[in-house]
């Protein structure tokens, strides 16, 4: 009897503290959107630190004892198996982050906060002066902490498994070694072919001048175009792009434009829009659970990526858009074709900047830093010689040296918030991009056609149906197991790309003509 | 001994829960504007949910035991005297009002907040219905609610004045009732000679269309120049105008445009304009204290009068911006003459809706309401009664009959949300502005010269030190004696109101030529 009374009121319990997290989850999400694109330069530092009071605040809750009892009773056997499905995932990724919580010390824990907000302004610091030694003795410090909070964990044959954990939910060095060894030898094999052909697509656009007001109208169209919701929605500006769901009703998305750089803008924002449409389409029902958020970290750019590459740089895409592009800009593009468009915006060129990365490199660069992040919490290699280890796996795979550290070790923001394991989910991203899209190909075998129509509609329900309207009710590998019928595999990835850039490069098989 | 050694404690304890405050006040804020400027319509309703919460935990935190016992320790004979004048304004601020809250048994508050949240809806159908019934038995439980504060809260002489005093503290009926019936008398002699004068000053500029993009420019560029800083606010458009001072360094303003009616955005921009310069302009050194707030709600609509009215609307504001404005505009403008716009600007016409009068009128739609809140409150009339007495009053005052309760007694929102005692701090702003005016031409004898060489600074910077400098650290009626050497009185804006319209149609003394 017991069980039976006291579960309702558990439940509603749990959801009522769920929903004040979810509050203050949204309201600052509303203020850290205003700080990156609306509020003015001289109150930026108060609204920061009045936002790391409300932030602490909605932590505290979502550790709190009294959230930690309910959870508790909630999995209680007996009661556990009575409850609704998104009740049960949401309750097991609460305290499954409660628990990983807890097994650091508070002392630790607390350190470790102040020492991830120094470390991301002396890092800014580091890289403005190319100074790697000023960020050296911070970053060891966050590899020792990551080292054993994965010990304090707990974890089966790698420690980075711990980490990885977190973001992709039992991801697994094994797997990522496999998966990432084909991929990069593939991907270096490819890279040869092209720079070996023959085919040298034009880069004169790299001269054109579009205006930014232009570029604002094109990137709103495409959006409405694809599926994004703007009356859920809005699209701004800010220095680094980004996607913010407040709530399935309000999600937002960023861009960044310059005149002469219109692929920036334009692939930015459909990137942002794959993001922000999941975050639309995942149902209400789930809101305010835990099960109402993406799969996984790589589920969620796997989103970002099938639009913007997949989709959006496809020849197919092209012809439905081009006439649209040439009438918005008139005289700054009448020059354009969708003969040189096409491969201008598949352009393959080793590049030291991840964020600047082509489509085929980009995975080069997250492997290299996955080796290295493997090897920084074994000890196999020390932060001191991390910069000479980056310039020697950047020549390996690239075939270039850095100049500086600046455009080298110092280049991302990640390892000085602390963001040990993050990096592989850009590449598991395009990965499951790829398989999703060959999957996707059964449904609708007419699928190019519907984006040379611009009716990307079924493209949009099939993604809503598939992925976003599961929220995480699944995990990563359970709900790409489900959609593909597989298990996480580069095939496909390495077959798109192999299709993509042999029409673009005219070679065949993986051969130059 | 004891009080040495605690005391310093208490005030640290004291200043954190205040940060704490502040800390929520800010987010809150933030989440707010963006609910009134820039969030997606879908996502409003689930937004308005979240900022309830928090709301009510900063409240929580405002009227906590914590907060009574640090602030009764501060208050303690022997402690409070030692404190710096700031830290003993702050804590008799808060204690007065934690004290007012305390007296009201937490179950009616908490039945008055639904039962105002619940009204402001009920309000707005009744007014889109013309139906006052529909309204009625809300207003009548708020007004009950009302009259029961006032007794709880205690007050001498009169009711009113213990509502009065939350808006304008220390203000009496008596100081209004002497005020208020000058005033009222003056206003209809000016009225009278106005409308008996053969000058009737062109409104052909009605018939303007006044591109938006323009006019947007137009305000952005005149709140540049009288000193409003955009490195510390931004301007943006919502329904309604307000202004919201996040803090000194982030004061936001909106207003609204219609290609028809330039006026509005116009004056609208300045008026918004005077308030964010007050909240810019209040010291860090108050932040986060009690006392870094407007002395009272009139002083705050001094500032936005001054700058509206005397500043905005005099000849010498438009010899200094005429040339600007039709540069501007462009074609659009071509027949503008600072002849004619002077007297457009100041057309003197009674209307119906108080938030459309002229400058002369709008006094008296406050002296209305004022005097329909008092009766309201002493049972003089019931809410029954209240669209006919409305109406009566209208057709005394203005000789204008509502063809219905819409655009009569329906038109404010205030009164729905609980606002009672509010209305009389929008005349008081008139009163202040004069007041304010006549002290500064003492010390600023070329003032108008000033203005026509668009040099504000000067002004901009008396009302720094003489009223923005000094947040709340005196009251609305020590602030007004100590600047003005005099108390409250109508003498200046009667003496200025009868000066500008003199000129404009063209009488001498009180009576038209």
């Amino acid at each position: 009897m017991k069980e039976n009374n006291d579960h309702p009121k558990a439940l509603e319990i749990y959801l009522n503290l769920r929903k004040e997290i979810q509050h203050y989850q949204e309201i600052t999400g509303i203020a850290h959107w205003d700080m990156m694109t609306m509020a003015p330069k001289a109150g930026k530092a108060l609204h920061s630190e009045a936002l790391g009071t409300l932030s602490t605040e909605a932590f505290k809750r979502s550790i709190s004892k009294e959230m930690e009892e309910v959870l508790e009773a909630l999995m209680e056997k007996g009661t556990f198996e009575t409850l609704d499905r998104k009740y049960q995932r949401s309750v097991e990724k609460d305290y499954k982050g409660l628990q990983r919580f807890r097994k650091i010390p508070e002392k630790e824990y607390r350190e470790y906060v102040v020492l991830t907000s120094k470390a991301q302004n002396v890092w800014e610091e580091a890289r403005e002066n190319n100074d790697f030694q000023l960020f050296q003795p911070y970053l060891e410090k966050i590899i020792d902490f990551n080292r054993r909070a994965a010990e304090l964990f707990g974890y089966e044959e790698h420690p980075y498994n711990a980490l990885l954990d977190h973001y992709e939910e039992g991801m697994t060095v094994k797997e990522l070694d496999d998966i990432f060894s084909v991929l990069k030898k593939e991907i270096i094999k490819l890279l040869q072919t092209i720079q070996e052909s023959s085919v040298k697509p034009l880069k004169k656009y790299d001269n054109l001048e579009l205006s930014v007001e232009k570029q604002k109208i094109l990137s709103r169209r495409v959006l409405e175009m694809i599926g994004y919701d703007f009356s859920a929605g809005r699209l701004d500006e800010s220095v680094h792009p980004f996607t913010i769901g407040l709530n399935p009703k309000d999600v937002r998305l960023t861009t960044r434009y310059r005149k002469d750089f219109f692929k920036m803008a334009l692939y930015g924002t459909i990137h942002e829009g794959g993001h922000g449409m999941y975050e639309q389409n995942i149902p209400m029902e789930l809101f305010g659970t835990s099960a109402g958020s993406a799969a996984s970290t790589g589920i969620h750019e796997s989103q970002s990526r099938f639009w913007e590459n997949v989709i959006g740089r496809s020849e197919e895409f092209w012809i439905g858009i081009i006439d649209e592009f040439k009438e918005i800009f008139g005289e700054e593009a009448k020059e354009v074709t969708l003969e040189e468009m096409v491969p201008y915006v598949n352009i393959v060129e080793p590049s030291l900047i991840r964020v600047e990365a082509d489509e085929l490199t980009y995975s080069l660069h997250i492997i290299l830093r996955y080796e290295l992040e493997k090897d920084l919490l074994t000890k196999k290699i020390s932060v001191a010689e991390l910069p000479e280890k980056w310039n020697a796996k950047m020549q390996e795979m690239m075939g270039l040296l850095p100049e500086n550290d600046r455009v080298g070790v110092l280049q991302d923001v990640h390892w000085s918030g602390g963001m040990i394991g993050y990096f592989p989910t850009y590449a598991l991203g395009n990965i499951y991009s790829a398989q999703l899209a060959e999957t996707m190909e059964k449904d609708l075998p007419d699928y190019r056609d519907l984006v040379k129509n611009r009716d990307f509609e079924p493209i949009k329900q099939w993604m809503v149906e598939k992925v976003h309207s599961r929220g995480s009710l699944l995990t990563a590998k359970e709900l790409l197991k489900e959609i593909t019928g597989s298990a996480l595999t580069s095939e496909p990835y390495i077959r798109y790309l192999t299709e993509k850039y042999r029409r673009i490069y005219k070679f065949s098989g993986n051969k130059a003509e």
